[in-house]
């Protein structure tokens, strides 16, 4: 690079002692965090404006390095909507660029006091958020997963260490060297953005035990990705689960709003996590003739049926689900379809088989309502609306990391301001306790 | 007891399958926990007031297990410091019964709004504050930990599964015993607080292994009982690591301050985890007098100084600090004293030996207190004032279940707000995307 920062070495670099590289890459991202703390927010801000700038001034070299991963994945055999996932064009390069320079827009989450009062003894509080230190981010996602969560760490003032999918090594790697190259020019440190560049799987595993280099983890993908990073880490992990979503269609509801939602939910966008996956709709809306409706309406929308015997009797070109269906992201044009006695039935359903990422459901009871939002132990609990309403930027919250999964730290839709934690400072003029 | 409620089996109980019971533990404290969804904030604290009257109506039956766990402890030869921490009178079962009836009467975390608006489409947008499940508490402290945590945990809404230190397992399993059978009179489920009564060790790694049904760890005591569960762990841990708390003096500061703040900070109550352990003097200072000033006042009150090679010259008594010195934390009338060239000196100390729980500057600068109140990463980092306001009843926030030195969810003092988690509700009227 023109600006003399050194750039990250190619995808496929021999590396011969893996555990050393990320040590060594973790202590690099822990020194460049360290400088980060005496940069301001507006600086972070300007880097990110011109990694957006310089996204759009390198698509030719991007688009080259996306070209490699496109044929030797076809060669691999992948599916056609696998190697759409992959694929970057101009037209994809501009999308990202243009939310890099959204996430640069948004409010510094960096040194916003939370909460804050003056004690009876004088000493004034408060609680103020400061980055978290350095993430680990592990995906299988797009390849726009690596700008927008570069640009959400540097945004909250955190170093991240990329490790994306090996399908996409070189595309990711050839973003991250933009980035880089980016906070560079911008005279940060490019060392606050890092991408793990040895194919070999046991990386993760050793990046995952460094504590006290790395704060925390976050994975986003299938259920194995993350259950095997639960399983090596020893550092703190949000899980991001693709989304198991289900709808519960009550005994009391406008039929024709459940309808409008259900085909909504499923068909607007499937291959994503907040599309339903399974219905489960009350015997008696079933049996006034919703059920059939609602089936006959994601039919004529391209949609495979599989439901439960109480559903094929109704609706007869089902095919029947087997136990797996259940608990299936299909990510496509499929559904499973369950006939249920109760609201309890659902939501005993719910939490045995979904993912608790997005639940609905359709009602005109206030008592049903209460109680499914009370009772579902999901991240995102919906009445009388599309799951597909469950996003960070639908919410107002800016760009997201990903969907939180998980309980502790952040939950549902993680931006900016969940990558930060808080710190208590108190100032004094000479108190000593009693 | 009277009310029909089964209590905890007595604490030497033999059981053979440790990891069966380790599951059926936390399966029936899983059934309680979805049992207390239904059960509103003034049941809880009803419940809560409850048990402070039982535990002052059975102190005969605690103190008569107190006096087991004491005998078979003398007999170890425990330290006399360690005799007292276990010890249980009735003066101190008041003191817990306090407690419980002051988090009965705190404002109740679960069902608050932490934040909602109404969207363009119209969809009603909240973010409403939860319980996060089934609790594992994991200590070696006091026993009134037992009567707090589970006060704690009932008031948040969640569910208990409580693991003390086997020193004091007879007081331990009293105690959990009269707040189970509390529960019970309250009609709650017994189940809500659950104590391990398995000796053991291995009990511990199987319920940090129940992912699913466990929901959070949170281990507190000294750092070899957190690395291994840190280690053991396949669930999210909050860590409570003991404090090594630092006091750095800087060059440009008020002395009368400086000496009242440091003696404040070690002697008013040294065992505790927010005492100062190392003072960190800039060369100016030290020089100038207020080295020999502090230390003195110091040694008047009984404190042990050992120091590095530059304290030595100027205070003759104190011992030579070895490099173990720097990261111990003493819980006793020792300090470490250590002369640094500046306040960037002083900040590397802090990062390199401290535990990040509480560290403090005093200092007349303002460039040196905002230096250091952005870089050093602790969880409370104070200017001019005692290391001992790091707590949460001086900062106002009620009870604590611990200070967390994690960066994750709860950082600090955390109390019963911070064992909930959120969920996004949103309420609409037939929306979908387009």
């Amino acid at each position: 690079m023109a600006d003399g920062h050194a750039v990250t070495a190619p995808a496929d670099t021999r590396i011969d002692d893996v555990q050393t590289y990320c040590r060594q890459l973790a202590e690099s991202a822990r020194l460049a965090w360290r400088g980060l703390g005496a940069v301001g927010g507006e600086r972070r801000a300007e880097a990110l404006r011109e990694t957006a700038r310089q996204l759009l001034d390198r698509v030719d070299l991007i688009v080259a390095a996306n070209r490699m991963d496109l044929e030797s994945e076809r060669g691999a055999g992948l599916s056609a909507a696998m190697i759409d996932r992959l694929r970057v064009d101009r037209q994809r390069l501009e999308k990202m660029s243009r939310s890099v320079a959204e996430i640069a827009d948004q409010t510094d989450p960096v040194g916003q006091v939370v909460s804050g009062n003056v004690l009876r003894n004088g000493l004034r509080l408060e609680k103020v958020r400061t980055p978290i230190g350095v993430i680990l981010m592990i995906y299988e996602s797009r390849p726009n997963v690596t700008s927008d969560a570069a640009a959400l760490c540097v945004k909250s003032g955190n170093a991240v260490i990329l490790r994306g999918g090996k399908e996409a090594r070189h595309t990711n790697g050839a973003i991250a060297e933009v980035v880089r190259a980016a906070l560079g020019t911008a005279g940060l440190d490019p060392n606050i953005v890092q991408i793990v560049q040895v194919a070999d799987r046991s990386a993760v595993g050793h990046l995952l035990r460094l504590d006290g280099l790395i704060d925390l983890a976050i994975p986003r993908g299938g259920e194995s990705l993350i259950r095997a990073v639960v399983d090596e880490a020893r550092i703190p992990v949000i899980k991001h689960y693709t989304g198991n979503c289900q709808i519960y269609v009550d005994a009391d509801c406008d039929d024709a709003i459940a309808e409008r939602i259900c085909v909504n939910a499923k068909v607007q966008k499937p291959g994503v996590c907040n599309a339903v996956e399974t219905i489960l709709i009350h015997r008696e809306s079933a049996e006034r003739g919703l059920l059939t409706r609602i089936c006959n309406a994601l039919a004529d929308r391209g949609v495979e049926i599989r439901g439960d015997s109480a559903t094929r009797k109704l609706f007869a070109a089902a095919a029947a689900a087997a136990e797996q269906d259940w608990s299936t992201e299909y990510l496509d044009l499929i559904c499973a379809v369950r006939v249920v006695d109760s609201l309890d039935e659902a939501i005993e359903h719910i939490d045995r088989y979904g993912s608790k990422h997005t639940d609905a459901i359709i009602t005109s009871s206030i008592a049903a309502a209460d109680t499914f939002v009370q009772q579902v132990d999901s991240a995102n609990v919906f009445v009388n609306c599309s799951t597909r309403f469950s996003d960070g930027g639908e919410y107002g919250l800016g760009a997201e990391i990903g969907i939180s999964t998980d309980k502790l730290h952040a939950r549902g839709p993680m931006g900016a301001d969940d990558l930060t934690t808080t710190k208590w400072i108190v100032r004094g003029s000479g108190q000593v306790r009693e």
